[in-house]
């Protein structure tokens, strides 16, 4: 028996996508041609758009559930470390042949998951069929008070560098989701295994933080291509230096046992994508503030460096001895 | 000798699409993770995402000024039907390969264009590699009064229906473009010709109508799947009936030598997609101040039909009969 396929365009939008912006007003029913948004007063709206295409952010045979969650989520943690809280967001849909209505049913799911976890609502976007691979772009919008955007270019020396949550994880996951074959010899359980793997798989947006980042934080950005590719970014924006101590990262589970058997994939643990976890600086003198308030949403934070004058960036490994950055990270060409 | 290409990522965002965002404090010189607006008081922002892609709304080979031009206007379209004003837009790009720098300065180029034709900035976007077909997702942004919109769903029985400006042009306009055999029958001249396909290429969003909508329509939306399809729309959204004379239509230059030749092309002139007018409704009380109100800015509106109670929709030969409409209009899967 073939599976069922949705009539037509509308018949997607309707049936399955319109129940995800049945909360919000100006989202229309998702039945005008463009929805509005009336900030409150005093606020900035804070936009993102950071689409995810199977092949390249996820596999086409992923769980619908899973890649309709990694859609919005890729997209809420740009907005968490902004220090902005989640208002709603628009979805293009691309898809190489019409979907079939299981599938269509699970993603809208997954959807309805996420936008529930992280308080925000559809209130808009496009469907289509187009020849290449499954494509999901979101563009996301968050409110933060007017001018309190966290930024990235705005750290400091002398602040201290903070990470949110753990590393590795994503890009150790990956590897189970592939298949690799080093994976059978990982020295962890089943449990650690299947950690690892959903963290790959469903991302998780570190919103609570956003107060904190608010209050505390001089600069911030999400991680989504390596640590140190990414710490790189915000000292060259900033307009500063800084060293990472890499012996202090926070890894995930598993992640020490794996890396102990295997040192090569080190390079996952601060070169490897798809962390979304939290990168910010924070004054010396908020430092107890900011490790306090994160505590308070118990969202974990490490003190993994020191922003410095001076454009020089460095990262050390436990004995001091520097390493080499050209080779760590993600470039998207 | 092999065109040049970018270095990265970083170097098409600073090199080519930086400096189109120049104009615009949120967006940061395109330097942070995310933009922000800050609407005016009193005003909602309204939202359109419609991309665009290789293949199926323009071809690969198409002039890069006029792939950028295309990719913006298809959404401010939609910005002015709703009688918006246009502030913004964020812009994500999916490459196929690494573009050539001649192509991407002249990519650049158009958007320059465009925005400044539109009078918005770009604020944001995201840039990567993935097989498919290039594309191009606009997120476009307005403002209007707050609560004013022009709504789709909004049309009343015995309101008047106009579109704006000619229709068909664009569709025959892709028959050139495509090279199409039948074309070179056509009884018109090479500037008509140049016309039609510049139609294809360029479309022209009706910003300038935009404050007369606001004033006098009770409903509007931009045609971009076929005026019949997109007036079936408007009548469903809106709980109403209504009719076509078709042979009010107003024809794109050329459209009638060319249809009186090939009468089976009358069905482009009503069911071909990419006209990017605007289709409106008008209280009859109202219909002298709104063609005033157009005829100030030059845009050109022609009464074309009759809102009416229940839910029929027709659509009318000059003789008065009635058309089916089951094959008409164009729907994206």
């Amino acid at each position: 028996m073939t599976p069922a396929v949705p009539a037509s365009e509308e018949d997607i939008i309707q049936q399955y996508l319109a129940p995800l912006a049945a909360g919000y007003a100006g989202a229309f029913g998702l039945r005008d041609d463009c929805a509005t948004i009336t900030p409150p007063p005093n606020t900035d709206l804070v936009i993102k758009t950071d689409p995810v295409r199977a092949g390249v952010h996820f596999f086409a045979d992923d769980a619908p559930e899973d890649i309709a969650w990694k859609a919005l989520a890729v997209n809420m943690s740009d907005l968490a470390a902004k220090g902005a809280t989640p208002l709603a967001y628009v979805l293009a849909l691309s898809f190489p042949s019409i979907p079939e209505t299981p599938w269509l049913a699970r993603f809208a799911q997954g959807l309805a998951a996420a936008q529930s976890a992280f308080g925000c609502h559809l209130i808009g976007g496009d469907t289509d069929r187009a020849a290449g691979p499954l494509s999901i772009a979101v563009t996301a919008f968050g409110v933060v008070e007017t001018g309190k955007m966290v930024r990235r270019g705005t750290a400091s020396a002398a602040d201290y560098v903070y990470v949110s949550g753990t590393l590795g994880g994503s890009a150790l996951g990956l590897k189970l989701r592939r298949g690799d074959a080093d994976t059978a010899d990982w020295p962890i359980n089943s449990d650690a295994r299947s950690t690892l793997l959903t963290r790959y798989l469903r991302p998780q947006p570190r919103l609570a933080l956003a107060q904190a980042l608010r209050a505390h934080a001089t600069a911030a950005m999400d991680i989504s291509d390596g640590l140190c590719k990414d710490f790189d970014r915000l000292c060259r924006a900033s307009g500063v230096g800084g060293r990472l101590d890499l012996s202090r990262l926070p890894l995930s589970v598993g992640a020490r046992e794996i890396v102990a058997a295997a040192p090569h994939l080190n390079d996952l643990i601060w070169g490897g994508g798809d962390d979304y976890e939290i990168l910010c600086t924070v004054p010396q003198s908020q430092a107890e503030a900011f490790e306090s308030g994160a505590r308070a949403v118990t969202v974990p934070v490490t003190r993994i460096g020191l922003i410095t004058a001076g454009r020089h960036v460095t990262f050390h490994k436990a004995d001091g001895a520097a390493m080499p950055i050209n080779t760590l990270g993600w470039d998207h060409f």
